[in-house]
């Protein structure tokens, strides 16, 4: 995604209710930040934050949390659950490389939207699917283990299914064109975009036990 | 593929050394028809055989068997053959529904090669990797299972990888463009003139203990 400088986003995101300013406090205990005891689902690239929004208005029972390193970006995500507040939907400023600093045992599904597809070869380790990054995930889920990945780029999903076969996660639900499937699909901004251009989206739901 | 009537078709596949006329007397001993106990790979839908030929030609320690439904194309490999015999390659005429008639514990590996891709949903169970047909070779093989395709349909390669990962199998090699791969690949026919019109092919390695 390009980047655009956003006025103040550092500062209006420091003040914010909806984001996690200390989530390293919370490891392993953020029910009690959502006051209750629902699942919690995380999107690792959450943007400007269409997707996670649209999923915690539809499902109240699950606590979202969404994860963006780029305060230009986040900072729209943050504009739309303040104009509309939500009391199941939460973020975190952060670089996912970190993410195990911030979780234990505690996440039901993680969504990987349109992530960085990191095309060459030498910078594989960068994907979100990377063998690097699935080692990461590993301790942050609760019992299951369930990601769902939605992308535009083959190289990219190519890489993911042949890491959650070798990582022992069975595939749920596939496909090579989403849109002419009847798989539920609540759209990213950048999906929509994509998507006028007549291209297809690929998508996988895997889990392991 | 395109049937075309070839005359004498069936009279020559009957009289043809190279073809297994009595197989089901084979079942379990088919190591007995080749003097050895090399292993045994087989190729379901072989076509004209250049594929089977070649790789017979490149791994002599391995026994080969291609497995044809329709006389007409068959008779293509067996004249092949017949023309630079190759101890470890034979063939049998007969319907894929039936092979666990045929092979019983003694398989080490299953090629499908741009199968017939049944793109409609009400045939799905007619694909080679179907459900239907994953549970068809469960018994064939001898130890470890292991299949390998390539076909340039999404469709059928989407519900290939979907159920290879539900029967439990690991992917190995994954490609959605296996020209651009260092992956060893010998060519098909089909193959050959389908990569003429640029467009690219989808090819999978998957096993299970």
């Amino acid at each position: 995604m390009r980047l655009r400088n956003v006025k103040n986003a550092k500062e209006r995101i420091e003040k914010s209710e909806f984001v996690i300013h200390n989530p390293v406090e919370y490891k392993h205990h953020f029910q009690k930040l959502f006051l209750n005891s629902n699942p919690i689902h995380i999107e690792i690239g959450t943007g400007k934050g269409q997707f996670l929004y649209e999923m915690a208005r539809k499902y109240s029972t699950i606590n979202f949390i969404g994860i963006e390193k780029y305060e230009s970006i986040l900072i729209r995500a943050i504009e739309k659950v303040e104009k509309n507040p939500l009391p199941n939907l939460k973020f975190i400023c952060m670089d996912a490389k970190n993410i195990d600093t911030v979780f234990e045992k505690e996440i039901s599904c993680i969504y990987l939207n349109f992530s960085d597809p990191w095309p060459k070869k030498r910078h594989a380790n960068r994907r979100l699917t990377s063998p690097i990054f699935l080692n990461l995930y590993e301790n942050l889920f609760a019992r299951e283990k369930r990601i769902i990945q939605k992308t535009d780029n083959p190289i990219l999903f190519e890489s993911s299914l042949l890491h959650f076969s070798q990582f022992g996660y069975t595939f749920l639900e596939l496909s090579f064109d989403l849109e002419h499937t009847t798989i539920e699909n609540i759209e990213t901004e950048y999906e929509q975009k994509f998507k006028q251009k007549g291209m297809n989206i690929y998508y996988v739901n895997v889990y392991k036990k």
